[in-house]
């Protein structure tokens, strides 16, 4: 059991299916947000996993705290205060019809931290991990700030620092990110990033065909061979998605240690239930891989089968434990009924 | 049937039942504001009701937009613009738990509206009623200044202004609030307000005693005459609730003409399915019965008929029709089913 | 455990709650119609109810045939065949907003039965009671014929005859109504009205002032007098209802048996969650006592704690045991847990 | 922006999911019919969609008038009087299992239609295209009188009139389509069928093997060519359904000019969340691009794309924007989330 | 229409799709086991069909019984009495993630059935067939006494017995499985396995790659005649699953009289609604066919294309008639709308 | 912030609203139970609170798990172990029909603890108070020596026990409750019970009239003064309802401390939202007022504050802060919305 630190802003996400936003009479409720994600992820695997944000005063605060106490992540560096909560609107796509999210995340209580909200110190000592997504420092000047602050700590006392780059689009542009990513990853260990992220976050370019979704693990060698030259990484990972439509991905994954390159297996999905923080679970899988296999196959493995039970869940958590990860690693993804 | 323009902003409503919102899993999702209220019942009287406001382009904006649209308002002055639509979070009340209201509205689309953006003067061309409620100028700087612009041009051009002064703690203070209301009352025809809008808004207190769920139509005979003396308004009108429990009420309403008081009959609702918009289907009443009936009484009677219906029905709008109103109004108040 | 057979109409019943019908976008469905509702009440209370209908053969006439056969109602009578369902649309009041009723029944499987579709001798062989209500005749000149062969088998085989007289004005005048409901009265031995059935059926005007929801049993008594007159009765009985709102009834019940005039305790019900059926199960309610206990007081005790626990259940149907019915009646209306 | 007028019955629609309709205990409740489908989506892409019909003088009447004025359809010549909505059940398929629609259509507010009820001289005054189905004529007689009335209106004013053949079997026989619509064919400009309609309406067989589910567009090509030779069309167009199952099918289209054939992208959907209304949003598309694009390779694409579209959306109405048609035919039909 | 009876046990399902049972804060109810299932199959292809039971004299009892009442089933042999009904948790799986079965029956009133408690004589008596599974042995000794009684009874009068081997890991062992259910063989005249029944009941190895999810009909033919070597069955038939996923299947049957094998068509099933039930609604076919048709072929296709309806059906109930089932056999799975 | 421990069972509960049990086709899903209960309201007012069980190893212990650790409720000495998790279905009542609980507990994880199970010098360790109810000794003779266990530790360290009584005629009879009760009361320093408890648990009579729903704090004055006579309690409290019905009760609340009764405020609660767990939500504000306030009088007003609340909440839990009881404890209970 380790000690894992997450640092970002937990959303209410408001969410329909079937339907569009436009015609929604009812919401479905739930909370998330990329590193909570992680956090929940790895409380499920059985770590202490600290989730450090601020929320707002209020019963929408409250409920988003609830969320994540219930999934067993720790709290006790939450911070009260702000005027409101992050909003996404999530209307789930379906076949040809593709997810929507709609973002109401500014001025929210995390987004307005001020510097001295966080005490890293104190919150870091005896960490394992302290991992943070390109999210969080697009959010604000201050958090960005708070985030190298994080990262510099981190490395100082020997805290592993992962990073999933996370580039999102509605945040901030390629030049604003690259900006304030690639300083970051002097301190970063574990670098974690989608198809896109490592072109528009470190500037790096995949070669793989996103728009027709289909991905090929060599075009990746590449940047990776690149990204481990030009920064101390211990390694680097990604996920690898074919989407062929909204409910139907291909799923598998890569990773790379400097040495050599590990290829999971392949998971076919359909359908799709939830596919919003797969790519949370993925990295959560990468993490608890380090920390507890000590082996990059079978590291790279559980990620890509954690992530792939993704999917088939819910809400922005991804609720399953190390057994049932292992059970679908070791084959069995015949959905047969166990009675 | 007249041609009627309100001016305000619409908010998503976001609503829990014997929940708390802590514990909400779902919301309920509807649309409501103010100034939409009361061009909603008033197109369900058959006017031509014209709402004035700024959403944003996106889902939620279209979303606001098909909620007036569907319930007959007319939409043709609507500006499309900004980042967010307005939220309010509802956790509705039940016997001694009050209702709970959280806003989430700074920085909404209407809010950030420019002074540019409305054409009053073609807006209000051949409008018989404009109706704003004290919640407008509380929402920026800018509202007021195109609140009180509204105003003059509808004077000028000699539409009948409409305000219910609707007094919001959570917006402004009372200081605040009668810096902005006071200097607007020169241009107001119709004056509404509810027990303690005329202290708030314009610094007259009424002698009813709010906190123990008491009111009494005598107490503000006194204020109306005051509040007459000091302005031109043609007339004034109250609603007098009785707060027995947040599910039930006691209601009726007050109103003068300078000349005589009118005191309508008292109804007992209980159970209250939903209160929020009462009031403001006690506005629309009395600018229907203003245009319609040219008769005091008449017209007092069919306000609070009419919003009395609407703590009976789910939602902000007042979804009833003139001749359900007289149905009510006339006495059958039995709720015997007709079959 | 005795035999019933009940005559007439099942419809699928399409409500609201807390909206108004233009508003729905889901209706809770259910089944229900007069007869069919005496024998679902009369079947809970372990007797062999068979509902004689016409149900039209497709998924929505199996449906009506599942809601009816799940509360153990015998249905060895019911004819298939025929284009509809009939349907009713309801939208459930509260408080001072009644329910309201949208009848769309006309060319039903039903009220399209022709003369020849039921064996009136075979099903009544045996049967202790027939019960119909003015419903049935009003559907169509048919439905008015086959009631009356039915009553006239009934009376010739010494089966004894129950009439709920029912005046629906959505389905015809008092006129008409009279016309055929008089010269029925010859078979009928069971009676049964609330308020404005005697009036609008049979031409005589109860005393009671039904629009002000205030119900007096003396201004019964000399109407069913003046019936046991007219007619050869063996009992009337009416409910008493006293409307203070759609969600608060007062509820008694009145039964004469040419000697005695037996006036039961009354119930405060509120809320009341589902007052459509609350007549069928005191019809039901009647028809056990006199099958059942041979006593009038403790017959009309019966019916009305009966048809009182209806008002609490949503649907048409009175799912009750006999023994949840003698708890009421034996004093325990206070709701306690039993635990 | 154009205006369109389209002519026929608009029915609630009650639907269950994953159950059978007999043993629903909720309906989903909608609105929808094929003209009034067309009308949603091109009000959708911006036009003044004008939807003729009449509807009951109820709450459900109401009802079905809200559904449309939401989707932004003008409803200026809609009719209220009659005595019922026609009403639709549909239980929604899975899989090897068929959808499947229960009418309960006969005798509606608007299959009663008297000749006098619409005034086609004003109504089609001004517009660009008069769109009808086979459906309408179907009905009743009136009907058929009436669209025919429609059509020559239209075609004496220049208003270029599109017929969608529909061929519903549960309306009418092949004989008596086909002895209603030919004669109507002369009026036509726009003709769109699907598989069978050409020749069950208009007695052409098309050489496509509907049962097994596929569809061959150059089985279509002679038929197209009989067409012209037969009638004055300007183009006539078909969708191309291959159905491998209820949640699975291939969709593309076929448009001929008279000159030229031109045949769409196919899109594989799966799964299916809601098939009806797809030819409805197909002619919805045909119409947009030959009123908007002058360019019948991008009318068929659009087409097909929207009604692509609209198989992934709950309900009757195809509730998509012109930009995200444009997405879907632009290439991306990955499913991707943006965010 | 043949007299069949069914002996098993009655539990109520508490299901959650989308979601962990972790999560769930609402469950789906409804009822079902293994002998009621095929009972209710065989009500619906309009059988006299008897499920014979012991059901807890409460809520939750009357629940069951409403339950199977309302598909046809007769339960004049239903028992009350014990202290609970069995229940089971169901998360219905999607793609890669499993459905999963927690088990909550012991000490159920079924399961506690004491030795006098069904007088089988009289129960079989006229009947046409006997059915039980492996289930019912495995829940208690006296379970299993009740069925070895009630076998040679059913053998003595001439009832056909029909045994669905169903072997359930979570019950018992294969040694616990193998001693009971041999002996029993005796007995039984239609013998029903899926792939790992054979090897586990009677300890016979099918050839079939179960974790894999490839089953080849090959493999099971040699098991098929072993079987028919050792006991004297008159046919032997087996349902053969491909298991994709837990949303994708396909589906065929095996049928061996001794003489000749048949063998099904093949169904592709995407996606499965629930696919509980699913081996029991196999046996019915299998039964009803060897009751109707009298022809092996017919009989395996029935059973076969019944099946592979009830996966697209919610809940453990087969609510198809025979007609659909003839209709899916005759080739059309294209899921196509008729209208 | 004290440190409290509470003892008991924590189960899953069914519940049902305005339908029967037998009629339901979801249940609502929530955790509960008395000493839990207790918790999660102390938890809401920021104390440590821990509850003491035993979970099964499953998916179901799980979310009961879950549930109270989303209140914040410390679930450090949680067991996991057993068969299952208890269950309690429960009908909420309205007006005249009461509540229904049917439990279904038998055999569950925590009334199958072993002796061994919980370390109680560890747990009680730095205890504040030690909470457990009448109902833990009822569930198995283990759970009962445990209790004494507990207390005798719990005396032993100076840590305050408090007891509810809890008198449950389901679980066992007087005889039994009284033979293991009576000498569990030397333990004990806060003694809670209802009008019943004191006699069916003790043998002391209340001169309350229970089922025709009067309380008279009088009757109880005599009660409680014996009681401390005999026993050396702290403080004995009750909660004293007036049951009018399912839907309305009057709730005050009396306690002693040997020197001085205090009667606190009356409420009266219409309607009633929930009041199971309402006894729960008083004991936890006596406890908290005892280590809070120190004030008998405050503590009696805030208990029953605190409880009334309880009503108006779906569930077993008491979500309410102390502000939310201290609002109402000071005087607004006229349900006004604050905004």
């Amino acid at each position: 059991m380790s000690k894992i630190v997450t640092f970002g802003e937990l959303m209410l996400r408001l969410s329909v299916d079937k339907k569009r936003l436009e015609t929604a009479n009812r919401f479905e409720v739930c909370y998330g947000g990329g590193e909570a994600n992680v956090a929940v992820s790895l409380a499920h695997f059985n770590h202490d996993a600290y989730f450090v944000s601020r929320l707002p005063n209020n019963s929408i605060g409250d409920a988003a705290l609830r969320a994540i106490r219930k999934e067993g992540v720790k709290q006790d560096y939450i911070i009260r205060g702000g005027d409101r909560l992050g909003i996404y609107y999530l209307e789930t796509g379906s076949s040809i019809r593709a997810s929507k999210v709609i973002y109401d995340r500014a001025n929210s209580a995390f987004a307005c931290s001020s510097l001295e909200d966080y005490k890293f110190e104190q919150i870091l000592a005896g960490a394992d991990v302290f991992h943070f997504t390109g999210i969080t420092p697009a959010l604000s000047e201050n958090c960005a700030c708070l985030v190298e602050k994080a990262c510099k700590i981190a490395r100082k006392i020997g805290v592993l620092v992962s990073c999933d780059l996370n580039y999102r689009k509605k945040l901030w542009t390629k030049e604003q990110a690259q900006k304030v990513m690639i300083p970051l990853m002097q301190y970063v260990d574990i670098c974690i990033g989608n198809e896109e992220d490592f072109e528009s976050c470190l500037g790096y370019k995949p070669d793989a065909d996103i728009v027709n979704g289909k991905t090929d693990a060599s075009g990746y060698k590449n940047v990776f061979k690149k990204v481990f030259k030009d920064y101390k990484f211990k390694i680097v990972a990604s996920s690898l998605r074919e989407s062929f439509s909204a409910s139907h991905n291909g799923w598998k994954g890569l990773l790379f240690d400097g040495k050599q390159f590990y290829e999971s297996k392949r998971y076919d999905i359909q359908p799709i239930i939830d596919r919003v923080g797969s790519g949370d679970s993925f990295a959560a899988g990468i993490i608890h891989g380090l920390l507890s296999f000590k082996d990059m196959k079978k590291t790279i493995e559980f990620a890509v089968a954690a992530s792939a039970l993704k999917h088939t869940i819910f809400g922005d958590f991804n609720q399953v434990t190390e057994e049932e990860v292992f059970k679908l690693m070791n084959g069995d993804a015949s959905g047969r009924v166990v009675r």
